[in-house]
């Protein structure tokens, strides 16, 4: 079975995390990723519409109960009906989360991998502190969509 | 977008409801849809088996929050972690649902689709009658697979 | 803790099983049950009616993600966004399941709930046969809400 | 309907946050309030403990399918059988919730209500901040239980 990796992020996004986004998608194709993503817009279309482009698979998991709304670059749409809840079961999905971009939606999903011990790789973003003002540690850091692809893929 | 139908039915069934399976999976495959099941064995598996064997796309989507006992024909597991609660999940994803055989799981799952006025058709399997004892309307009949991939297909 | 017993049935219900649902709300209520429900009107409102006249706690989970359209009576209300999959959900929280009347969503619950091997007890509504014509065991009918009650109550 | 709070933490916590749990369980039931948990360990059972001994109505949205590991304390449990996606449906049922301590379950209680609108109030546990290293708005801060409870409490 393929690798699936879910890209997580705002629907509402900057040019660059768009750019990132589209990348990362397009990236993940290549290598045979299937991509995983709230199916929406924003990050979500961007790393759809960036996969599809190089002819990779896309599953959109939609809180929504019908397809209202969906990106049009989806191969499988799911449109699961449980709202946020949703957030969970995408992360349940993949084999790694690779976030761009912060919002609240985005960090849900992200603590929701870290509690499940998925790995997670940050392109920008927001970040955690604890009580005393370090970093709560476990989420990849990276600088380029490359490198975040390649910090995602799961050792062979 | 793909049509995406679903093929729902026990995870123990028999021979002759494993080769329906089987022949839905793979005429559903022929026609261009994705195929949407539980994921695991019986008519899941056999649908499954029969889709890919035709070269189609199978989505798994499992109750359980990881790939164990999922059956090995899938294109895309989602383990939704979320126990019977995804047969909702399930249904909510199909233009169509096709039920093979019976089992109160596989019941659950017709009546999600009849509540959501999502098009179920049977091969077989349980029926339900009201108090007076009569047919409650709504599930359409099939009596081959084929016949019940062509009522199950949606009206262009 | 106390013995958790759901009453299941349509939104919109016949005089007479609205009359049988209250009944059945406040029997549980008085013999010391807190009893859950979707939460909405017809079957689901007279049981929380019911419950609450005789001073008992109510649990109301909703399919829904706020609380519209919820029935007065509730002590709790669980709006939980989750579209029908609450269905499940509302089986997994209880002891036995009494099912007033017949919907295709109530169906689902009966089904949920005998997928999971909980008791089931039915006060009318629809019944559930076999390919051969034949009752599918294992659903109880009552023909009383006393009945309904004394036969959904856990032994000690 | 009476005033649903939710308490959020971690399953294991600290001796101080065990006691400010506690205490904000026992505030928030003297004060009228439904309490609503995770109906775990740590920092769930200490404020189903609070609630509990001050008289209140406590109700735990289990991850589980069954009791297992319930704390108990609870008037209701509510076995969701939906794993983590239990955190997007108890954030639903709060008008308002309260944090104590961190941990990667938690922040996805406390990103799915800031993504909801619904208001976090936290006692220590973790923060959140941006790319460029300021907080991200939103979230209240409290020094004791009491102003905890104070914060969280719905306008009348």
């Amino acid at each position: 079975m393929a690798v699936q990796i879910a890209v997580c992020g705002p629907g509402e996004c900057s040019p660059r995390e768009e750019r990132w986004a589209r990348q990362v998608g397009r990236l993940l194709a290549e290598r045979g990723a299937v991509v995983l993503c709230g199916g929406y817009g924003g990050v979500m279309a961007a790393a759809a519409a960036g996969a599809r482009a190089a002819g990779g698979t896309v599953v959109g998991l939609l809180s929504g109960a019908d397809r209202q709304g969906a990106c049009p670059d989806l191969t499988v749409v799911v449109p699961t009906g449980l709202g946020q809840a949703r957030n969970a079961v995408l992360v349940n999905s993949a084999d790694a989360v690779i976030v761009v971009g912060g919002s609240w939606g985005t960090l849900s999903e992200l603590a929701h991998a870290m509690r499940r011990g998925t790995p997670v790789v940050a392109l920008g973003g927001w970040r955690v502190i604890d009580a005393a003002g370090g970093p709560v540690p476990g989420v990849r850091h990276a600088a380029t969509p490359a490198e975040a692809v390649e910090s995602a893929w799961p050792a062979a």
